[in-house]
């Protein structure tokens, strides 16, 4: 589907529809397309957008949950998010999801599944980990064909 | 051992002693003290010192090693650090270790395991994983007695 052409669905929750846009302006700036958006759903607020930055910081941790994270950490000046939730394209690396676990996130909802890279349901699986000493509730598949099409289309063109 | 009596062992390799340096300053600060020192060996240069700093900065992500190589791709204006090696007083966590193998470090020295949190020889053991896609030498238990024994007091005064 041509990109003019997406519409999201109208199910779509608007941080997805948010971190989607996240991941636009990253395919933009020539960053792999991943965005990611924090909230607090207790206080209806946003707490953190954000998308990779790897190219542009010369950083091979500025993964887009990572840089929501430290945002919104930092904004708080807590180191915990107890009750927060993360909305990611992309199914979290197992460097992101042992973040999330760190930072105690209720719960993570992405987009596309990552069988290559992805931490959360291939590879280590890390919030199975008898050694995960948080496990947030995961919710995989968010508007995943438009967030999967965002990546495809950024690496195709780089072919 | 009392601190005061403890000497590094001639055999301790200068980075790692410079990285238990780090974990000291960092247990002065009241972080958990783990420090890191990231060195490319081919030029002979440390190019990061760095220690724990989740308290201070209230992030979860702020371990010894992320910041060391967050430090180090920074001054180097490199998203890799090929050929370079890492010393950390504590075993990686999975966090730590996948940000490792994104920076394609050459080498990883560390000094104490860690059985609960470490991703490295515990845990997901994260250079094991077949979605790994780079995978660094490993030494572990360099000068691992005074490493676990800055730990071990760090935690036993906050009891």
């Amino acid at each position: 589907m041509p990109p003019s052409e997406y519409q999201p669905s109208s199910a779509a929750p608007a941080p997805m529809r948010q971190a989607l846009e996240q991941a636009r302006a990253a395919a933009c700036a020539g960053e792999v397309p991943v965005g990611a958006v924090l909230i607090d759903p207790a206080r209806g607020a946003v707490l953190a957008r954000a998308h990779n930055l790897v190219e542009a910081l010369n950083d091979p941790t500025a993964h887009a949950e990572l840089l929501a994270i430290r945002a919104a950490t930092a904004a708080r000046g807590e180191k915990r998010l107890v009750g927060c939730d993360l909305y990611v394209t992309l199914e979290p690396c197992p460097m992101c999801a042992t973040a999330i676990a760190f930072a105690q996130l209720r719960r993570v909802y992405f987009g596309a599944y990552d069988p290559k890279g992805g931490g959360v349901d291939h590879g280590p699986r890390i919030f199975t980990q008898p050694t995960c000493h948080h496990r947030p509730e995961v919710i995989g598949g968010i508007e995943e064909s438009e967030c999967a099409r965002l990546l495809r289309g950024f690496f195709q063109e780089r072919r």
